[in-house]
């Protein structure tokens, strides 16, 4: 299996792990100088994440809504945004749409892509795409699925700003979010 | 094996994939509520990242240094901040150091801790430690490994913002270590 990438081929893959939500290939590949060598890669189906504005983004200093989440890789609950895995072929905002109904309820007027992220292209080749939601009110109870443990945390934009500048806020999607609407509202 | 976190406990550990970089394990977790599941989980040993000042970081539209990196995850060139893996025990800011020296041929005088990020805590325990560089001048030329295709990219600040504004940076570590060190600059 040869297959062309604009700066590299992949000359062969071998799966070596498949998982729930990932699978491991070890690739074989031609880098951009034309040598090879052996590449580990965790596959990933990709992800969306949304910001949920509470209140309108332009005014002062508006409320959004955080999760505590627990996670097992950091041992304990973390500040995130709500996110979850693209479903197949899901459209990006539909998921958002769907990971923010399912995770607290809430239904979203208006969706907008903010940007799209490598979590960690070392490795791995999961892409975030990243919106902010507004016109959020509640829509019906959250869903969660049985190893998902998620707290609503509302909290204004500042607050949530302080605590990424104090390291409370540690999750890489929600900070690259976060400080996305906060510094090119603000004209960075 | 049963190892106490806060708020939960992991009962058993499978090792399914032992690679140069990544583990991955399968583990049989208690979760909050008391429930057993199994998790898949990618270790890691933790890396690095930094934000090299060209010039006074007070004065208006200061410069920096970013890296064209090849990421056969991205399958293309992506923009990024010199960064790499912890070697075993290692320092942070002393890997932050030789990361820079090794990527770019740079020495710092001066280097500050910004924040430390999961880089994607739904599946790894990777964490990177940001940092950024000041009093930075050549100290010799840059050493890259074998799979590593790296060009400096000198640019201002405010063209780095406009590159993540407008989707061209993309590398999670690199928008928030910008983000973080222009927002909060800024007033945020």
């Amino acid at each position: 299996m040869t297959e062309k990438t604009k700066d590299s081929a992949k000359l062969d893959s071998k799966r070596v792990y498949s998982g729930r939500i990932i699978n491991v290939d070890v690739d074989r590949v031609r880098f951009p100088n034309g040598k090879e060598g052996e590449l580990e890669i965790v596959r990933h189906p990709g992800a969306s994440a949304v910001v949920p504005f509470l209140s309108d983004p332009a005014s002062d200093n508006p409320q959004i809504l955080l999760l505590r989440q627990y996670r097992y890789a950091a041992e304990r609950y973390i500040y995130e945004i709500p996110a979850g895995k693209l479903d197949g072929n899901e459209d990006p905002e539909l998921c958002a749409r769907r990971e923010l109904r399912e995770e607290t309820g809430m239904e979203a007027e208006t969706i907008e892509h903010l940007t799209t992220i490598y979590t960690t292209p070392g490795f791995t080749d999961e892409r975030i795409h990243l919106f902010m939601a507004t016109g959020v009110s509640r829509g019906g109870d959250a869903t969660l699925e049985h190893d998902e443990f998620v707290e609503p945390e509302p909290t204004t934009l500042s607050d949530a700003l302080h605590m990424i500048a104090t390291g409370k806020i540690v999750d890489s999607k929600t900070v690259c979010a976060l400080l996305f609407v906060a510094g090119f509202r603000s004209g960075l």
